[in-house]
């Protein structure tokens, strides 16, 4: 089971910049109102805690389809929709595309040079598409959709719906109304799951499907690490830990940025997509903390001289991997050569051990705040317990800001002014917005 | 020519957040003092600016080798030493192991999962090695060497050396010293060259030329760059009005925070080739801003959120591409469907691009300070600018902050567990800290 050790957070442990229990105590009862929100699910949103108990035999199925007819998988979608199912590809299923099939392809942008690629590789006759959209109306999306479909009509003609998955709204919107009429497979984004809480729903459970894995093990995982996260406890109940803890160094210690640094080449993308699920989640009313994304130990030589001797803003949050479930002994070579025959012997899952320990080690010498949270390994089972701790952790904090964390109100005006500048009509003033700025700017050039 | 836009910096264009012109003509005096620093090469380190009038025959020569001789290029390295590699790669050849060879993989990590799977696709018998490392010493590329050297010893006997290409110190070093004894090819960092501002050194030309890139291109675009960034003028040169801008939102506005948009997937490794390049450059005495990897428009449904309505902490970089150099047209399918027909018609270059002019915009009109580099395209010679400009930014700011861009002591002390860990010799106090820090740990678990 995955567990949090965050005695690197404390004043006992590192001295004055970590927590006092105190202020910990006295946010007990604020936790446990907190808690009464999420168990008696008084927001709609909350439904992504429903989700490990779905039936799963639908997407069990497509995936079977697409595993006999499709050489290659193409997903459209975008934010969550990209992220969710790329962070359980890359942790599951590492380096997928040179030594497996169906091939995986993401499409989560409009940047023409990425689709010409893909178009260069994948075989349009063998692939389904699977877009993913709740509306149908993100305008990323809907662009490729429009491309793929004009596409995939030429080569299979009537048959060209049978080639869709359109994972969206059950109900009602843009994308759900084309597939009915075009003969295309559908799976169901309920209306409480919003895009980055959308993980553990068909979004990401076709594409694990997809790649051979049996997705139950990643809602089972879910499922057990939402129960030990049940608790209105807050010292047992690591997400609410997690949460109180960041809500305090950001709040009281004016720390406004928490690295996310998982010891695992695969697990990069599941810090890109906690990266969103925290950012777009918190980011509001002039709060928020800015989730960084790394990987040791590579980031070690990067962001560590930093994080060290920078300034005092940040807090670090390591995963660190108790089985890898492959390993390499270091071998006795250049025998007698400085600086490396310490190696000798030693396997490399001890030396990225071993640096996950040192770093934060050295952080919390130093007073700086870090905490570590414990995965046994890297598989489906272990990876649903992390995706449902972080949305745990994420919400749970929202309500510790008393904000809503299940919108984004702050992306509007930009998609605004793209419609003005599409053309899309009601949006004209928009466009002139644009032009005007865009004359205004242009003196300030070097 | 890169150019830079930096009016949505300014307070009148974007109010009182933005900064005040007689702030920036106040510092012109400190500019020209540090630009004298640079323009007489005041420290040893500033050779980088060199790099581009440097011969390179010889990489021509070993790439020319390599395409023929080898289906894989593996290169073992870690920070500027793969960080530059990668971000070549990817720039330049977009799913480069879907569609070219010699296949290229960067081991940057001691993951053993990432060794696992690389060692399950690629053909030993028909592989060349590039060891980066400028003393050999580095844990991690060391412990990747060993590995190597024993499985290309078993293959290929005593003509294992020649599988190998040493990048390193020219004269002394571990590396060096195994690749004199064991008839191994090598190529020079030279010694004024920090790994973080080695990218245009053999460590990333190789690369370039193995991948099929005629790296003079690079290094013409790293010229003509910084002749333009050569004048003291601060009015008339971007990379010390990037610096300097950057310098003023940090120090007099407190901004912590820059993140870096480019608007194109394959430039997301040159975002993080830039965070290490300004993370551990200017990261010390308890300064230093973060910069923040990011991609565009992938990120506007992550990171914009935050970024719109979270606290004042960040200024915006964005990366604008002029030409994409191949485009496609959105087709009038689903007619008459609400929400979608008004792309119709149009290029998705022109959305991608009207994206970025929108979120410029957006931010602007919130009072978020941003600005943009524009980048005619994605080519050998524009990226050869754009890593160029960075490096003289770089440099720039960290003399501008008094400080010295060009070391990272903070990183020592996580070494030493490291060393202490694995049982070097002179290092035993340091492992029973460890052990001692473990035990106090112990009890903050959940």
């Amino acid at each position: 089971m995955l567990e949090l050790n965050f005695a690197n957070m404390m004043e006992e442990v590192i001295g004055v910049r970590g927590i006092n229990v105190k202020v910990l105590e006295s946010l007990k009862v604020q936790v446990q109102e907190e808690h009464r929100l999420i168990s008696e699910r008084k927001l709609p949103e909350l439904e992504f805690l429903e989700l490990p108990n779905r039936d799963i035999s639908e997407i069990k199925k497509f995936a079977q389809e697409i595993r006999k007819d499709s050489d290659h998988f193409l997903i459209l979608g975008i934010g969550g929709s990209a992220l969710g199912p790329r962070a359980i590809l890359e942790a599951l299923s590492p380096l997928h595309n040179l030594r497996k099939t169906p091939k995986v392809f993401i499409y989560d942008n409009v940047d023409p040079r990425t689709l010409d690629g893909i178009f260069s590789v994948i075989d349009l006759k063998r692939t389904t598409v699977n877009v993913i959209s709740k509306s149908g109306s993100t305008a990323e999306t809907a662009a490729g959709f429009m491309l793929l479909w004009e596409k995939m009509k030429d080569i299979h003609g009537k048959e060209a719906g049978k080639r869709f998955i359109a994972t969206t709204d059950p109900a009602s919107g843009t994308l759900r109304k084309i597939a009915a009429e075009n003969g295309m497979r559908t799976l169901p984004i309920e209306k409480g799951i919003g895009g980055r809480f959308s993980v553990l729903s068909p979004v990401g459970l076709l594409l694990a499907e997809v790649i051979g894995t049996d997705s139950s093990h990643l809602l089972k995982g879910a499922g057990d690490i939402h129960e030990k996260c049940s608790t209105y406890e807050l010292w047992q109940n690591p997400a609410y830990m997690f949460g109180t803890l960041l809500y305090i160094m950001n709040g009281e210690e004016k720390r406004n940025i928490n690295a996310m640094i998982p010891y695992a080449d695969s697990l990069k993308f599941l810090s890109e997509w906690f990266c969103q699920l925290w950012a777009e989640s918190l980011g509001k009313n002039g709060m928020g903390m800015t989730p960084y994304p790394s990987v040791g130990t590579t980031d070690q030589h990067s962001q560590l001289q930093l994080w060290m001797e920078g300034p005092e803003d940040k807090v670090v949050i390591f995963l660190r991997i108790g089985d890898y479930g492959v390993d390499f002994t270091i071998p006795a070579v250049f025998e007698g050569v400085d600086g490396m025959s310490y190696l000798s012997g030693h396997s490399i899952s001890e030396l990225i051990k071993a640096e996950e320990e040192s770093t934060e080690l050295a952080l919390a010498k130093r007073g700086k705040p870090n905490m570590t949270i414990h995965l046994p390994s890297i598989d489906a089972y272990h990876l649903g317990q992390l995706l449902q701790f972080f949305e745990i952790a994420t919400a749970f904090t929202g309500l510790l800001m008393k904000i809503n964390p299940f919108n984004q109100p702050g992306v509007e005006e930009g998609k605004n002014f793209t419609y003005g500048m599409m053309g899309k009509k009601g949006f004209e003033t928009k466009k002139s917005e644009v032009e005007e700025a865009r004359e205004k700017k242009a003196c300030w050039k070097i």
